[in-house]
């Protein structure tokens, strides 16, 4: 399944204790369908309050309904701010993390006077004027293969920190900041803290030319703060 | 005061008994920021779940604040949804809706298999496909002076139904459609009346040559149903 969701109201992708999540609402809704015990395998496990455009989940099932048709049969049991794009049946190995992909997703910041009401659920409002080409310049400093120790959180337990980003782009479209970044995988926090650590650079906090430094470094306290979640939202993953 | 609000949890913006709507959420932080009892005059009475980037609204006060102030001040008071864009003095006899303006409405259709979770609350979701081609030459009917009569709610006792409608655009931008449309006044439900009209014709159920004869009837049971509030954003007021 392609999954699509509005992040606001839950704790994140995975299944918690503290609050309700996707996984969770999703396993409720397809075990009722389904009459039988189902979990989901998602993709991405997306953060509390982070958006998705095309997250993907995987399940097995002994129900007769045709793969294609669950997603018409989810969505209408499913709250409206979880819709399922697309559904079909996969082969029985399929695991959608054990692949090769190609993750991206959009980090969106509006970069203006005052926040605007019908965008501020899915972008950062920033009121300092930002430089986007000081942004861009840094940002290509970062595509490529290395060791983005720098740019994960120190929570995480990961012991391979390499990771490849294929491509960043940054522009703007009125006053919103689009910021871009696909990559064969992504350490934990990884997209917010780089957009973090870009937004100190296009405010001239930091120089432009300091992303090297922070790469070698291979040190989290290097790197800018972690961006708000709900200026992200994985857009797309393409299995390779 | 330029004004901006996400219209979706406001039973629109007139103060009525049976919910909170914007203007009483102004008047409320405006008196407590002032200390006296402050009524604001909205150019646009825009209905519940309706949004807006632009409306305008006007008050009097005795306060020493400079009018360019209160838009600072009052958006650290004001819930998030609403937001001051700008504010200024005025003169004493303006009064916000008896000038000559132009008003720019957009209406939002996303028109695809499944509604996508992080568009559902600016947007109406049509699983149909909309021919948008017809739908641009029917709206070209309504460009112009007419009679609108036929496109106004019943519950309206508006005498004049007489308006000038200065220019209707449609375009489509992946799956998202935008009606614009702007004019120097609109009547009770007018801009939801002719998108609901303009779908009955993109999906084919009407001919694209009906305009004409919904116009001359002056008759609101030839018109197309009212689309719903949530995909309508009040974009500028512009004051000639």
């Amino acid at each position: 399944m392609i999954v699509a969701y509005d992040g606001t109201n839950y704790c994140g992708w995975q299944v918690q204790i503290n609050g309700i999540t996707v996984e969770e609402v999703l396993n409720k809704t397809l075990s009722e369908l389904c009459h039988e015990d189902i979990k989901v395998i998602g993709a991405s496990r997306t953060d509390s309050g982070v958006h998705a455009l095309g997250n993907v989940a995987v399940f097995d099932t002994e129900s007769g309904i045709p793969g294609e048709k669950f997603s018409f049969a989810l969505n209408q049991r499913l709250p409206e701010d979880i819709r399922i794009q697309e559904s079909c049946q996969v082969a029985d190995d399929f695991h959608p993390r054990y692949c090769d992909t190609i993750k991206t997703y959009e980090y969106k910041i509006l970069n203006r006077r005052f926040d605007m009401p019908t965008e501020r659920l899915y972008s950062t409002f920033v009121y300092y004027p930002l430089d986007i080409d000081k942004m861009k310049r840094a940002a290509a400093v970062l595509v490529g293969e290395h060791d983005f120790k720098s740019f994960c959180s120190s929570r995480s337990q990961v012991e391979n920190t390499v990771r490849t980003i294929t491509d960043i782009t940054i522009d703007k479209v009125g006053d919103m900041i689009h910021i871009r970044i696909s990559g064969n995988g992504f350490l934990y926090n990884m997209v917010r803290i780089i957009v973090g650590t870009l937004m100190k650079i296009g405010l001239g906090i930091w120089p432009e030319d300091c992303m090297e430094s922070i790469l070698e470094a291979k040190d989290r306290t290097k790197a800018g703060p972690k961006a708000e979640a709900k200026g992200l939202t994985l857009v797309e993953i393409k299995y390779l």
